[in-house]
């Protein structure tokens, strides 16, 4: 590991500038001001198509100057980390040639829309490494401190071997039949539904925490709404409905078994229509010795049993994770503030900063992204496999992706 | 301590038919079937004023007889247990007059509407001791399993010293200023609103819980709805309301802070104007090392918190209380099997009959019925002066009681 | 449907008198001193093998009688009910005998060891009924009052269109390593592990609770620990352990999804290694209008959300299911006062003795028990053939069942 | 109201540098990010005693400058606002300063260390005001969406009458009796121990929520842990400690009962020894149609309970308020994306510009902190006389404050 050479400040250019775009502006101007980084950071650069807006969101955001090409501005020098918070279908292309021109990524989650993709993207990251690049994905939800302490624990054995996972990612916003329909329920566009979106998610937590790997699936994907609304103009979530209905192309529920490398067996639900769960991520990991459980809805704290504790007083403890010997947590408030669904974020410039400083390799790392594509791939053969079971990596589908 | 010779079974007259009363006919029919008890006990006879209804009482319960005169009951040579559940104003002279012929006692609480009373009947009890005659209080609650767990748990030390407690007991059925002018609800019937019925638990719970005594009290009582409608015909809270409204003459929510022997302070909420709350008697005691909490509404689990865990790792424990291990438990159901609210009524029968074959004294004694007779007249005195601070005991007060 | 010809009363034998002979005998007890019941029932005469045993749970259980031939008691003509809590390899073969006998069945869950079995019984009480005989299975969890409330609010429609459910049943005894091998975990006794005894309830609840049929199945069985101790002498799970080792030949844990007649998917998770859950039965159906959630561990209480209610004040109501309104509870206490998991024994046999009463079929009926074992069955297909999805009713599976 | 001539962004000094500067920090840093507001702010000067100190806190936290005498820099024409972080005792000098400077001033909550001083303020605030001054009271927890909300709820009327109120404030940092003994434990630097500090949270919350004002009191104050270990070097609660204890001369627990103008009871707790509970500010009022309850630790959601609902569908429903209706929300995230503890902060900026924008009174005004001091103060006069009751407002205790 070599620590890199201070030049200057780290100067950053963010490509995208939706809902993701204002989450990781929010971590690029709160982590210099809140953590002692090691390297000064500048929000140098917003990239977006529309030069108009993408300027006008760089003046609200705080981000130095906009522009239009991303092309031009990764190829500048004074850029040193590229941030891409684009749709999925973009990611590999920017990546690749971010990496390739030195620059360091961080990459949102999912990595790319597909196995192929990931590939190669986790093949020029190896590339670039050999220069000193580091290329990161943005599964946010590990930062949480409450994940990386419950990461922490297992690895320190208090739940013993793991025996079974149960995790999910439960939302409603699709249970109203009227939704129209957006560009992330066509297949062409979006590559995945639940499944990529938030099952990604899970995937990767279940993969973090227990250290261990997702090695084969059976599931079924599920598109319950069949039909919605055609969009007429307007994008987003949120345009005006023109007349007659549409195919929704992508699943809107997928439910599935994975089998871990240690051997236990993990239940995945990933949905949109848990009527009444907004983003409800819930993780629960039982082991010989304990376990420990997690809800993003309730985010600042983990509940551990200890099957080690006298049988009288067994029980799950709700650790409060707002202690200062909390991951991430002193730089923060006292016990009991809570934090929220951003500091995820600001944990994520932290970490990559001090990876860029230290010359160490941050993770996710993007064969870790490309790990969690290669389920994603496996759940969807699996699928077409009427819910056979199909090893991770071993499958073949290519079934319009 | 003298076990008692073995005569036939334990024959029981139940004086009184109301609510108690069908929680205790539950507690004498469900002890000898479900637990090992040392003796035999008979439902002998149902006493009451009114002979039809007494007798299709005792018929539906499994009383083997009904009778109306309780002073006849009480002569009888085949009674062994005489057990109270009528009205509190009946306490003191049905319960005097059963230990004077000898039987064994068991009271409903409050023990009596007054401090006089009570300590007559304190007496009539120690007279009745020598012997051999057990007087026991009806305060169940301290026999729901997680509650005499608790206990154990504060005497074993996991709080350590004991600094702040809370106690509140909390229901909302007189929230509807329809519900009419019941002989609850009028001074002269009973005595007290919602400090004698509910905060006699609250008092009598924080005493068995710490070993402590309540020593002074600051306290204010409150009447929110004033006046309600005259009840017409019928009893108890459901009778036809007649024409007009009446004074209501007791509080409906109670007040007060109270100086425990071992000099915490404890704040006593009895109200039943708790908005939602339906029977939230809520206990937490804070305690050097560790605290626990208890709620009723929630039964069957205790929360416990340990300051000597490490300091990344404390929290709220919650402790099913449903292991073989844990009080009372092993005679019903495996683990996480729920039990409910008359379970204790059923133990305070196991525990009555198993101090009676031993010889020893049962808890709660009518001195400990005296003294939560005595904090609440401390009460009352102080809501009296101001809510200026009364030491329990000390006050003098005899405002219509 | 023929009202009973009253005759004296219902008398009861109950053959087996392990665990559930002990639930079951608690709700025979209560139910004619809790309930109103139209018709008085006795209990007549227990059953089991060993007559010391036998007879000394008669004594304690409070059964009049006890014998030690099944044969015998069915056939006597003063027994009107015959109540069976044997394991379930011999539920058929007394079942059948009973009601070809003309006497009322309730059969503990789950109904029989296979779908053979099962069909047999179904047929025995469509002959049986023809002569007014009942016949019922102990799926009593039915009727816990806030299973049954939550069954009464799907049915009146506040969830829409049921869109998914979640059902799970989750303990964690078989956690530790050094559990011995008890008959439960041998496939020649027990038939099946946490599929057969807690999947059983989980399928009986969703078709109960949604009134549609699980017509089809993906599923995986799994032995997590699958070598433990020998059991030496004893029985039960308590044994003293012989030197060496058995192979365990039951699965510990079932995961399944399932396609309801409605069309919606149901993800099932019966497991004994959920560290920490000791008996959490915890089911919630999704809709397009609203749902609805239970959990066994909280029993008087469920959580609806309404999606028609204003945008900025929907969210889970945690409803008290111990309102006079609710089914079950005016015989019980007031509001607040908590209901326990023998209850359900207790109404149970409520419903039973009004069935045979009105002369109405009481539920679950045979048919609905023989519905949860194909399904049980198909699971098992689907396990044997990689999880590919098997039609209920269609498998043709016999391995070694 | 006179909306602000603009002449260029509002310029702000922050007077202080500890936790809470920290906290307005993020609030100034957000707001103009995450909302539109209407007027550009600049993080001008951040003034403090220690040049050196300050210096390298204004670079961490993004001041552009920083100074060491507050009066110049209230005396500079470029500086708009004044926002006061100080300790309590040095909150009336630079307030008053400022405003008759013509500044803008938010001044951290509580408002003053004696009432003297917070009517001087409110004063000042008045006079300023002519000038188009605003002078607004650091209550942020008002600006927490779920607190805002619940405020709304009850203007609205969906508690209908207010009946009884509870709220509490529960730490435990002082548990540990080697904690040193601190500035803010000493009365003549603190004025009052956790009364004054957090007991004045609940109070202002109490009377921002509801709508009413705190009339009369009757309290007992509580110093647990009567010495601590003198503090050698150092500052702040984690100096190192001289040899020798010394005398805590603040309450470290104070438990009033408050008569709020529109008659109903409110019990207050504020408290550092509620071992295991970090920052529990709860607040529940319950009303005749309904209850509503808020816990800081659960921040994103509140629990209604509508007494107007079908008896058996009523029950505490708990809102995450996290949609885009809820107060603040909409410049955030979408549902179920949490928001923490420094968000009020940003909230308050928010409404501060709104206000100074508009010209419209910004709350909580100097009038309503003065309030809240005034209910501090008659809990004192309360505790000095016994605990009885006190008329807010018409105590002339002068104890060494």
């Amino acid at each position: 590991m070599t620590p890199r050479q201070a030049r200057g400040p780290l100067r950053v250019a963010m490509i995208g500038y939706g809902f993701m775009g204002a989450a990781h502006s929010v971590g690029w101007r709160q982590a210099p001001h809140v953590f002692d980084l090691p390297e000064d950071v500048e929000m140098a650069v917003l990239v977006g198509r529309n030069a108009d807006a993408v300027a006008q969101a760089a003046a609200h955001w705080g981000w130095a100057e906009s522009a239009t090409d991303w092309r031009e501005v990764i190829a500048r020098d004074d850029i040193d980390i590229v941030d891409i918070v684009t749709p999925g279908d973009s990611h590999a292309e920017i990546a690749i040639a971010a990496l390739d021109a030195g620059k360091h990524v961080l990459c949102e989650k999912p990595l790319a829309n597909s196995v192929e993709e990931a590939e190669a993207m986790a093949a020029a990251a190896e590339r670039a490494a050999r220069g000193g690049a580091k290329a990161m994905v943005g599964f946010t939800y590990r930062r949480v401190p409450a994940v990386t302490f419950l990461r922490d624990l297992i690895a320190e054995g208090v739940v013993g071997r793991v025996q079974q996972v149960r995790a999910a990612y439960r939302q409603d916003w699709l249970v109203d039949p009227e939704m129209p329909l957006a560009w992330r329920l066509q297949k062409e566009h979006a590559g995945s539904g639940a499944l990529g979106d938030i099952g990604a998610h899970i995937i990767d937590m279940t993969q973090f925490v227990t250290g261990e790997t997702v090695d084969a699936v059976s599931g079924t994907l599920e598109t319950i709404v069949k039909q919605r609304p055609l969009l007429g103009s307007g994008s987003g979530l949120t345009g005006t409905a023109a007349e007659g209905y549409g195919d929704v192309t992508v699943d809107d529920a997928a439910l599935f078994t994975g089998r871990l490398s240690g051997g236990a067996l993990v239940s995945f639900e990933a949905t949109r229509f848990a009527t009444g769960r907004k983003n409800a991520l819930t993780i629960e990991v039982s082991g010989d010795k304990g376990a420990l459980a997690f809800d993003l809805e309730d985010l600042n704290s983990l509940r551990f049993y200890d099957r080690t504790a006298p049988a009288d007083r067994q029980g799950f403890t709700k650790i409060l994770v707002t202690e200062a010997q909390h991951p991430y947590v002193a730089a923060w408030w006292p016990p009991g503030h809570m934090l929220g669904y951003e500091h995820g974020f600001t944990h994520q410039v932290v970490d990559l900063v001090a990876a860029i400083h230290d010359g160490t390799d941050p993770h996710p790392s993007f064969d870790e992204g490309l790990s969690v594509q290669r389920v994603l791939s496996a759940v969807e053969a699996s699928a077409a496999k009427d819910s056979s079971w199909v090893r991770v990596g071993a499958d073949v589908l290519e079934v319009g992706r």
